[in-house]
Parts: C-alpha cells; structure tokens; sequence
C-alpha cells in the first residue's frame, strides 16, 4: 500500500508519499516528477544511514534508470548543520558537475533535510530537491519547506523557505530505527495529535507507540500526523500567523536542546517544552487538570522525557531572547488549549515561565 | 524631479525610484513601505562608500524618523561577497537584536547589494531589503531579485532570488563615482540599448556619457536602461528563459573577469564580452560589418576596453565550463541581433569562441 498526501501552498504543490519499498523506486519517480534524464541526481546522507544502505539503494535505481548521480555523506549529527558543511557540499556538487537542472535527494533524518535544502535552496540561485526521510521525526520537517543551518549562536538562524518536489518517506526505513530515536519522533507525532487530531491523540494514549509498529500501522501513524502539518503550511507557507501553532512545545523544547548541548534529541527536547507549556496553559485555565495529566501521561508512556534537566532557568531565558520567536517586550507562546487545539498567547512574561519551570521539575 | 518606475514580478510588486536626494527622504520612505516603526533597520555599506556618507545619511534620516538603526560596514571588493562575511554579518545581525520583522538597506554598488541580499534571503529564513544602490553599474544589478556570494571556484555560486522591497537609486551619489566606475557602469547601460532600446543605444552614439552628466541628464539615462531590464525580469522572474538575454557581454565577460583575477572591473570584463560576442555573431551574420563597427566605436567613446587582454583563451573555456549557462556539450549565448536586438544562440563551439577570441585580440 501506498498513501499519497497532497500539499498545495502558494508556490508548490507536491507529494508526500508514504510507503514500503519507496526508494528502490526511485528510478520510475523522478521521471513521473519532470525530471529529465540530463539532471544530474545529487544525494546528500550521513555516514549513519550511508552505512545502513538506505542513499545507496535510491542511488542504484536512479543510475539504473539512465541518470548521472552522486552521492556525498557528512557526519552524523546537528554539527553538520552549518555554513562550512554547506560549502563543502557545493564544492562536491561543483565538482560533480551538477548545474542548475540538477536535484538535490535529501537521504536521512531532519540535520540531512535542512542542510540539503539549504543547499538546493541556495546552490547557483536554487535546484530543485527531494526529501527522502528516513527517520519518524522527519514526517515533520520534511513538510513545509523550511530548510537551514546553524550559527553557533542558535538553531536555524540561517535559511531559506525552499519547497520540495516530492517527500518519499519509506518505511521500511523506519525499522532500522534506533528506539530511542524512534520516541523522538513520537513526540513531534503526540505534537501534531495535541494541535489537530484528537482522535490519533486518543488511539496514541490507548496503545502507545513505544517501539516501530508493522508497516501498515506506521504508515497510518504518519499520514494522520502529516495531515495536521500538511493543512497548517498549505494555509501559511511563510510562517506569518498560522503556521506558528506548530511550534507548541518548540519555544521552550528549542531553548532546553540548545542548553543540553544537544545531549537531548529534537523529540525528547520537544516532550519537555510540551510539558513546560502545558503547565503554563494550566496555570492560565487553557487546560484543565486532567488534560495536563492525560498530556504528562502519554508523553510518559511513549518513553519521553516530562522532567526538565536540572538547568539554571536563566540559561533557558537567555536562549529564548535569542529565538526568533521572541517579537517584543514578552514573549509568544503557543499553548495546548484541550486536547486537540492550541492557542496562540502573546504575553507570557517571565514569571510565567519561571512558575511552569519549577512546577515541570518538582511534580508529575 | 524624481522617476518612478514600477517593477512587478510574479511573487513582488515594488518601486525603482531614481532621483536627487533619496537617502535623505529615508525616514518618511519607510512608512510609506509598510515598515513599522518597531522594525530594526540594519544598513549594509562597504567602507568606501562609508567614508562617503551615505550609509551615514541613511542612518540619520531614519533614526530621526523614530527606527532603531545599526550599521555594518564590510571592506570594499568583491572578496566580500563571500559566505565567511556573510556570516559575520549574521552575527551582527543578532547582536543588533533584528529579528524577522526587521529590513536590510544595502547602500553602496553591487558587491553591496548582492551581499547584503544574500543575507536578508537567509537571515531567519529572510527579511525585507531595500536596495540604495551608490553606483552606476547597481541600475542593473539592483533590478530583478538576483542576490548571493561568490565560491573560490567562481562567481554568484550561491544565492538566491529575493526581490528588494525598493530600489532608491540618488542620483546625488553618483558625483562622487570615479571616471572608471562610471565608465564601468555605462558598459551596462550601453548592453541595455543593445537589447532593447535602440533609442537609447542611438543617443550614446552622438553623445557619450564620458563621465557624470549633471542631475536630470542621469535620471533619464539610467531610467531608460533600467526599463529595458524591468520589462524582462518582470516576464521572467526566475531566469528561465527570457531572462537570460541580459546575459548578453557576460557569458564571456565573467569569465575574463574572473582570469583578470578581478583586475578588470565588471563594466570593462562586460565589454570585452560584448566585443567577443559581436564577433561571434558577426561570424553567424547576425550583425552586419557595420553594426559590428558601430558597437565597437560606442564602447570605444565610452573610454571601454575591446580587446581581450593577453589570457590564454584555455583559462577562458576552463571558466566558461563551470559556468553555469552552460547546459550540454555546446554553449549557449546570447548575442546581440542588429543594434537593439539579442537572439539565444544554442550551439556556439568551441571554434566560434577561438575564431571570435582571436579577431578580437587582432583587430579593432
């Protein structure tokens, strides 16, 4: 079986496609997606899924199908999300030959998709370019066109907004998953659930995903949570008002992931600034009691971080005045508003954060 | 006086304002923009121009007017439009505190404006930017979007498409332009008549704008240039096609200014392109002896280079097969057709650029 969720945003319009066997089709797709046999095919992996096969295979069938292509692999982990690695991926593409007809196949998890999009976005004015994720976490960032590298200063403050010609996310990619990895993701999933589908919230708090289900489960798993995402960007491509619900537990699950040094991944940084901003819903009556504790509850039972690490708050509060999300004088937030729905809040001070804090550490 | 111009592009609608005493109106032009006053406005000029005023100008007028203003100053060069400064300026950017809703003014000629472009399509995945371009050579740079930084390996490598939210072009500031690069600056409005304003072409030729003509005289003259390339970028905002007819000069002219080490200066490399290029489509009886002769004697009265300098034509090939208008096994060039004319030209050889190269190092 094979869904295909279509994404239509002002500029784009494209396939997320989820699947068994994606990429060893790869060969018959990128024809069916205009792409000439005279493009040169650049592949962009880490060492990690290089080694697991995963870049090869697309590799094998798109050389097979008559196209030129390469494929460069960068260290696994955020550090290759930088400016330096951004260069030496267009010296590869330079020396590869590839021109503007060429595109970019991002082989990997989120660091793979929004360094190579940055790349594509920016390579001789802009390529075209493909995700292929192959981690749980990236269902998200591989959706919506946001793509970057980090200063050493913060995440993401340098990119572009760079849509995609296609998203081929394969599940049996998934099945190589690390456990710890695949919880990561499940939190960007009980994310999109607590935004936009109560119902995948409430199956996920009856049999929680704790470890990667049989395909045909995943791939329902995934097309329910892209589809939150996949309505919010196609309705705010750019960011301007909507489109920031999706941050729910990012302003602080950012700030908490930079302060641990990445130590904490993506998901497990996202399940505490969930945490974190639940509180401060609770503590404004955005949600009640019980919700907080069904929200703390199904964050637990999926194996996820509810705790904040023993961090001085002013590290947090420092990193969050950096972050682009911090427009004024108090900060925006958006906080779960019931299950199922989210608000968007403009006046978190600081005391609010400081209270939601020391509640996340004590209780649970 | 001052002269409107409209330019309206697929994704972006803004003014190409030329006049005296712009930069001074600075403050007032802002609001009319859309830009509030809560928005960090950061200049980016080079040190040249600094030492001028300019950027010093803009400043004032918009600090008076109520903005917070930073100003970054790069050294003077095309050895700054690289992604190393493009960096620091990053980092400057936050130490500003600009934040997404903030606008980048570049102030100074090309190398300014593509940098300083470059950055606001990046920073935070973009900000606005107004272009206030201090050279003649900027009338043509500063239309169309086109924004990025040079690699070792070549020139605009990277970038982006990232229309300005206005262009304001001071006639004031062009006094201060040394006669080199006035007469650098007029090579484009000289190709701008070759490709679509014969009128204009014409004129140059009983007249040559040997240097700074006074106020009135420039406006008209860079008005009538600009027009020529407004109504190409608006039909075709992404270089797909049309466009590439304002390549005509560079295909050749990149890369003599690129072996020239940037000894040449952009107007003059354009120049000796267009000169190899008119042979070439002398050869192809696309110009007849007399339009090739006409071209050459308007470059000449224009104190402009028309013979290639003593490089080995094999740097030149080598540059031109990295370039990125080559797209198969032949070239393809944009040459010009008559006097007020270009046509695209798929199959230039090797042998039409050697014979081409070589009358033009022979006769004039």
């Amino acid at each position: 079986m094979t869904t295909h969720l279509h994404v239509k945003t002002a500029t784009a319009s494209y396939d997320f496609v989820i699947g068994s066997g994606l990429f060893s089709e790869a060969g018959h797709r990128l024809p069916e997606l205009g792409v000439q046999k005279d493009a040169h095919i650049f592949i962009v992996t880490d060492d990690t899924v290089n080694q697991l096969g995963y870049a090869e295979q697309i590799r094998q069938a798109v050389r097979e199908a008559g196209y030129d292509c390469t494929l460069a692999s960068v260290p696994p982990g955020d550090g290759s999300k930088s400016l330096e690695m951004a260069e030496e991926l267009y010296l590869e593409m330079l020396d590869a030959g590839v021109r503007r007809s060429g595109v970019v196949i991002a082989v990997g998890g989120g660091v793979v998709g929004d360094l190579a999009g940055f790349v594509a976005a920016t390579y001789q004015r802009g390529v075209r370019f493909i995700q292929a994720p192959t981690t749980l976490l990236a269902h998200d960032s591989s959706i919506g066109g946001k793509v970057g590298v980090n200063l050493k200063r913060g995440k993401n403050l340098v990119g572009a907004f760079h849509q995609p010609l296609a998203v081929w996310m394969d599940v049996d990619a998934l099945k190589s998953l690390p456990k710890r990895e695949w919880r990561g993701g499940m939190a960007e999933v009980i994310k999109h659930g607590m935004i936009g589908d109560k119902a995948l919230f409430e199956r996920l708090e009856k049999s929680p995903a704790l470890d990667v289900p049989d395909s045909s489960q995943v791939e329902t798993l995934i097309a329910r949570a892209a589809s939150v995402k996949i309505r919010i960007v196609e309705q705010d491509e750019r960011e301007s008002n909507l489109r920031m619900v999706l941050n729910l537990g990012h302003t602080v699950g950012h700030a908490v992931e930079q302060v641990s040094h990445y130590e904490l991944n993506h998901g497990e940084a996202v399940a505490i600034g969930i945490r974190v901003e639940t509180e401060i819903a609770h503590e404004k009556r955005l949600v009640t009691a019980e919700e907080r504790r069904r929200i703390i509850r199904i964050l637990e039972r999926h194996g996820l971080p509810v705790k904040p690490p023993a961090f001085s708050l002013e590290s947090i509060i420092e990193t969050l005045n950096y972050d682009k999300k911090h427009t004024g004088k108090s900060w925006t937030f958006v906080l779960p508003n019931a299950i199922g729905g989210v608000k968007i809040v403009h006046d978190v001070t600081y005391e609010d954060v400081k209270r939601a804090w020391e509640i996340a550490q004590k209780e649970t």
